[in-house]
């Protein structure tokens, strides 16, 4: 018999899977802080590996790029959880392997300095098929490294 | 005295660095397979870390961003190079540290199946200030995964 | 009773639409030029109305990103009715009434200068839910003006 | 003898012509309500012109990626002014002139209903070459319609 989940019970899931098991995640040391049904907070720490330019020893755009993404998906993905009605483990995840990334854009604001850079996302269009949301990455002395926007397959 | 360099010479020594000396782009096994004045082609090898979902064994969208931000800086950056009158090492490394994306779109088309991933860039709009490339990756079976749009800041 | 129709008689009644039953689109003077299951042209001839600077009476860059955003929804749209099975009026006005925007990249190349603006566009994404379209605006004389990358909903 | 002007001034000029001078801006009915150093904002009226679908009689998205390119590049222009040293008719209207979106990006949230539409900005990165603004466009029920990113060349 297949057993009824609650939508955080289901978020915990998902957060260890995307921080335990997401091979890419490990390699850059991506956590997930928080994740709740508004809200979601993943973190990186620096370390050399990440670095694009050995000089100015800043974050390559890429890893940047990289968390943003997840950011905003895990978001969207957040309320896709909400609107369902029969949250099994089955049923959340066939949602999840529907879970793409259309399309991204990142505004790069300043040079990626800093000890740790947290991500944060929220839903500006949310929908059934597609939703849409806004990410930010700031560092430890929370100065707005970029923004990100993201449209995500979800149905 | 300064030794003034043929822009081959130049885009040669870019290239080792892009390679060798970015810590990023060795963790995740960038190449630079060729970079001309008009063209450039940057490779990645699959392997288990740089996987996405594992499930599907597909790669993660941020390697994805990661190499096409790259090839687009890059080939915008052999523009720059072409158009500069005095090339040596001091000029061109200060034209590379004012290089940076300001914004990247990517646009996902097809999962990231595959054993070898191949990105090429094109300039669309030259300038002395800003330019922007599109981009494009393959599989090595030809199969479109991805396209993307960068603005660099290249003055 | 209703009456199946062929995709190139739905084709052209959309031209129809989209040139004489849009206010919008009669105010700029959008035309339908061809469309095809695989391609689509529109032009617009430039009037002072367009003008966005009256020093170099080029084309609004808003005029530019009206065109290319029609321009694409044509052209995902296409493929829409390509790949329906019964095509009656009722359906395809079903369809339509569906299709939307989600997000729009226009990329300003050079100034709007010229007397005709001709927009094309490509799919690059096909979907039952979604679809990602390339378009380009050129002027009469084969100068590349603008790109675009839309995405719409089209389920 | 040239007239030094102060930033108050010259963002009031440039308000008028923007909203009278603009020939794109007079047919669609774009208002510059107000315009100062870190805010701006435009309004436009409904009217069936500028209508896209006359079915369901909303905002063309057209007109959504105008009124929200021009917030932006207004915005942007109001940091330029600023940071000017010597203000006068002559110098803005040379910085003026080299003013031009590189890109932008519209994200289209619901459908455009409403009588009236206000589009405000902010400026998201500042530079003496490019600077990125983020728009939002509401309606006069404080409905939101569309958000937007736009980069700007202001140097």
């Amino acid at each position: 018999m297949e057993q009824v989940l609650t939508s955080t019970q289901i978020r915990q899931t998902i957060a260890e899977v995307f921080q335990q098991n997401m091979p890419f995640h490990q390699l850059i040391g991506l956590k997930i802080n928080h994740y709740t049904a508004d809200s979601v907070e993943l973190s990186i720490q620096m370390k050399p590996e990440l670095v694009g330019n050995p000089i100015h020893g800043i974050l390559h755009g890429g890893v940047t790029a990289t968390i943003l993404d997840v950011a905003g998906g895990m978001m969207v993905f957040a309320q896709v959880i909400e609107n369902m009605e029969h949250i099994t483990e089955q049923t959340v995840t066939q949602r999840l392997q529907n879970l793409g990334t259309i399309d991204l854009r990142i505004d790069y604001l300043r040079p990626g300095r800093g000890q740790e850079f947290i991500a944060t996302a929220t839903v500006i269009r949310a929908g059934n098929k597609v939703a849409v949301a806004r990410m930010e990455l700031h560092n430890e002395q929370g100065e707005h490294i970029a923004f990100g926007t993201g449209t995500y397959l979800v149905g």
